[in-house]
């Protein structure tokens, strides 16, 4: 159990998973808020746009038509920020000269996708059961596979898949070995989303991110430090023993708000067992990821009876990588959503937290206990 | 000269002061715009707004009520996020429980300060002049040296300043030897500022922030691993001689955009001597200190013909600390600005930026192009 005293005081609480720590001051939520109001998001999408370039049957930017499909599609974003085929750029190197020193670029090559969640514009996950969810996660996982390193000891595993493969097969072909995959969704325009049709973006790179590489570091710490130990294995197991910060679980998955959150609502959900990737998980562990989703998705929109925005993604093993760090891996999904108090009222993450450190008012365990019981039918569909 | 290249290929560019990453597309930035809008800022201010918490002579929430200040006027915020009396905490250790190992809080006091900018509703630091810049660095290096540490090698310099003391000599007295003083300004509604009238904060804590921590780690190392020279000076030698990152500079002040900045038009102002902290400035450097600010906030305001939102903040030497990390710091100030296009047009950092690492289209240096060009008088006196 968090010390009670902890929702009375400011105090810092430390990030496992990068190191670093948040400061919490609970009684700051009693702040009068006489700033910026977001626009409530309407409500009254057609299911299908015949502007929307993800709707099923329409034409894209670059002239191409979307085929008539069922659950997922994905294509390449034509506004990649990560392209397969550039220039080649070797910096130049003038050891001594203080430009070599302090000016510090490398290229980065990838490919950006996007991947549709639904053929209907105005759905979301939130709106999604399960069963529909799970085409999405095998959708991923088919992408994941197809990039990894045929050196990689997941690449076996993927092989051995029993999900039936991506109709478009060519689509998941790189043009060359990748370092890291990274799967994630906006959602709303408050997070910089500018088509509701429900969907994701997946870029891939040359380049290990800062993100999961920090984490990376400090799964590896824990697994040398604590004798082969999964970090948020035994994380997982503590706050599914603590209960008071999660918010659902079943066999496979905690979900909750973790310990060191920096988000008002942020929640994390994480695999009991450690699994390094998407294609360590069977049919039942999708399932059991698909029913982990809905019901975070569903308890945000619920929380203040909105679209609740957000932005979420997967961390994961590297496509290539050694050994020590594919094994320390461990699959888990951020969200990180911006509403602190009603549909309209948010949290800026600006100013001290930019140039000082995150900052936090409600704590993770009340955070937590609202999600926890805000479960049940979407709210829309009782109006 | 940046290589010609790296205006047309994707790349990242490393972070000297945070020793990170940040990915660079600069083709992207042809991608069309269909998400939020940000409302443009009306100008119709009145100079005294009776409603107003910060005007000279109005009464606050907690019942005191304002001077007559003709410049800066600071008091203690109603709603600080730490406050100098709270419960002691001590965390309950069970060596080897598991929540001993992941649960990791600690208590943090401090006080928050806010600071008005000027007597008149309708003024932002962008409508000062130089001199009327100068009082506003003079309280701040007046707080700042109010909290030093006794021990600190910089103490001595702060007792031989020159500088008018506060008239409102006691709030700068603090209850208990901080460790970091965090001086910051939010401005616009888009940064989560809630008042227009032009006011900052300042924050200090027991805890030594992660930002600053962050810097501070790097500026040790390089000062070790470069036989005692400071990253920072080093950096500033360097841009003012590339130019191309340049925005504007004076004697002892470089402004420019730096190589590794994530947002589309960040800023950083950099001492061109090593100065440790606000205290060891004399007259001449505050006046072109205040001449550096002026000339990036008017340059903010041209660019898009608007009231240019940004969170800025001061990063120093820390109230106490060791004697290497005093001496290895380096005063130099953040302007993080979230537009990109246009006045309604901002950059995002979500999604793949908060799972995976900061993204920016525009190149540094495009952007330190135009604010160096658009410089003179400020838009609005000319309408
Ligand atoms: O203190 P203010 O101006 O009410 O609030 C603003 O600045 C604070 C410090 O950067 C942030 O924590 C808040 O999220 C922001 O809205
Ligand atoms: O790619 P989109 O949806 O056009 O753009 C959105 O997501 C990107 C990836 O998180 C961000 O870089 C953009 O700032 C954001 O507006």
């Amino acid at each position: 159990m968090a010390e009670p005293i902890l929702n009375d005081i400011s105090h810092r609480r430390f990030n496992l998973l990068r190191g670093s720590w948040i400061l919490v001051s609970p009684h700051r939520n009693k702040r009068p808020w006489q700033g910026l109001q977001e626009s409530p998001t309407k409500t009254t999408l057609p299911e299908y746009d015949a502007k929307c370039y993800l709707c099923p049957g329409n034409t894209r930017a670059n002239g191409e038509q979307n085929p008539k499909f069922t659950n997922t599609f994905v294509f390449v974003n034509d506004y990649s920020a990560v392209k397969e085929e550039q220039q080649e750029f070797h910096p130049e190197q003038k050891p001594g000269s203080l430009a070599t020193r302090l000016l510090r670029a490398e290229a980065v090559t990838g490919k950006c996708y996007v991947i549709t969640f639904s053929p209907s514009h105005h759905l979301t996950l939130a709106d999604l059961t399960p069963a529909q969810i799970i085409p999405i996660i095998e959708t991923w996982t088919n992408l994941y596979a197809a990039n990894l390193s045929p050196q990689s000891p997941l690449a076996q595993v993927a092989r051995a898949t029993t999900i039936p493969p991506l109709t478009q097969g060519d689509i998941a072909k790189p043009n060359a070995q990748y370092r890291y995959m990274q799967i994630f969704e906006n959602k709303g325009t408050t997070m910089g989303c500018s088509n509701p049709h429900p969907h994701g973006q997946i870029w891939t790179t040359t380049s290990l991110p800062e993100e999961p590489s920090i984490e990376l570091e400090q799964f590896k710490k824990y697994r040398r430090e604590q004798g082969g130990a999964n970090l948020l294995v035994d994380y997982a197991e503590l706050e599914s023993k603590e209960k008071e910060r999660t918010v659902f679980e079943n066999g496979s998955f905690w979900a909750g708000v973790p310990y060191w959150a920096v988000w008002p609502f942020e929640v994390m959900i994480v695999s009991r067992q450690q699994k390094r990737a998407l294609v360590d998980f069977d049919d039942k562990e999708r399932a059991e990821l698909a029913e982990a989703i809905a019901e975070v998705t569903r308890r945000y929109d619920n929380l203040f009876e909105t679209q609740f925005p957000y932005s979420m993604g997967l961390h994961q093993a590297p496509l290539e990588g050694s050994v020590e760090e594919i094994e320390s891996s461990h699959f888990h999904i951020h969200f990180y959503p911006p509403l602190l108090r009603s549909a309209t009222v948010r949290k800026f993450q600006v100013g001290y937290e930019m140039l000082a450190e995150p900052q936090r008012d409600i704590t993770p365990e009340q955070a937590a206990e609202r999600l926890r019981t805000c479960g049940g039918e979407l709210y829309r569909r009782k109006l």
